[in-house]
């Protein structure tokens, strides 16, 4: 069923992580991939850039149709293949309106994660600012803080009683960020969500191989 | 029929005019709304944090369930009223691919486009630079120019042969960018796509009032 979708792909990388999990969900199994590695540059070669001229990862295609951006290559998923596997979007329209907020509102939180991560790539050195990147951390810090009080209020999952796109879209980067350093304990909540989501299915067939062989090489986000 | 819902909008913010476009094509007339005013911060008051805790517009709600994140607003609309007024996801596998992905990219060139915008709000005098703000028009006038390309290869709508979910989520930003300055003579395929769909039912009646009755007051945009 899957033979015809293929997959390039980086170990740890959220928005990658987020399509493999939706494909696990929409039981798409067996799809064909390869794990590309950002260090070596492979994610600018031409075998990506002709999928995704971006050279970003993921680079996706179904058949020949390219869906390089993450959430929408797992909202295609759910839509080309909504009976099939777990449902990620609910019909009960409370639900649903709840699952599509967070799905997009997570992006935000990445965002403001990446940004933190590629400070010194984006930023010449000359304009660098250690205010700045204290900013951009508290900043950080009150996001997951929001976040940590939507379980408050709904919960188990990231959009209520059931699994859904958002937990697909917001997972990811909640687990790059406690590998990366942000402490779990100023994040109790967050913390037994990731640690109960740990166990599903979809995310254990998909946690990042690395990351089970060995222990991060950096933390920028240990002041989070 | 609409009058169930409930929108906070700002005129001529991209993001509250997604959801007012969204909501001409499906049919969802008569909706009750409230105009306010960014520079009175009436976006902060506790009518809008009742809907939207982050103060943001728009602040959407559909009966009780808030969907204040746009594209979020769009996609919910669209589930949930598929059947109703003209189709935002083409049921074309391969239509349907290209709207989901240009959708969410068009969140990028948007916020390409803020950063310029909010420059002197967001960073502190002393950590100001100019070669920061040259570089971001730069990388904004290079995502115009990938949009630029999109139009040369598929056309006349920003995802293909048909008016989608793509340009609810696009146009307001392009039609924004133009508003405040960016060159209509240097996106040549972008401008005719602009006067195009400046015709369209949907966004004739969404056009921001002010902008037909004053013209712009800055134009950050003008060497994009």
């Amino acid at each position: 069923m899957a033979k015809d979708m293929f997959l390039f792909w980086g170990s740890g990388s959220p928005p990658c992580w987020r399509v493999m999990i939706a494909l696990e969900e929409k039981n798409l199994q067996g799809y064909q991939h390869k794990l590309l590695s950002f260090e070596k540059g492979e994610h600018k070669s031409n075998e990506v850039l002709d999928i995704n001229p971006r050279g970003q990862l993921p680079a996706f295609r179904h058949g020949p149709n390219a869906i390089n951006e993450s959430v929408a290559a797992c909202m295609y998923l759910e839509d080309q293949f909504k009976s099939q596997g777990n449902p990620l979007i609910p019909s009960d329209p409370a639900e649903k309106a709840l699952a599509y907020q967070r799905s997009i509102e997570a992006l935000t939180v990445h965002q403001k994660m990446v940004d933190i991560v590629t400070y010194n790539r984006r930023v010449p050195e000359a304009e660098r600012h250690e205010a700045a990147v204290k900013r951009d951390k508290e900043g950080l810090g009150s996001e997951f803080g929001v976040w940590e009080g939507y379980l408050h209020k709904t919960g188990p999952y990231i959009a209520g009683k059931n699994f859904s796109m958002a937990d697909v879209v917001f997972f990811p980067t909640l687990a790059l960020a406690f590998r990366i350093g942000m402490k779990q304990e100023k994040f109790p909540k967050l913390s037994s969500y990731h640690n109960f989501l740990k166990e599903r299915p979809s995310i254990k067939a998909t946690w990042p191989q690395h990351w089970l062989q060995n222990p991060p090489t950096f933390d920028p986000l240990k002041d989070v």
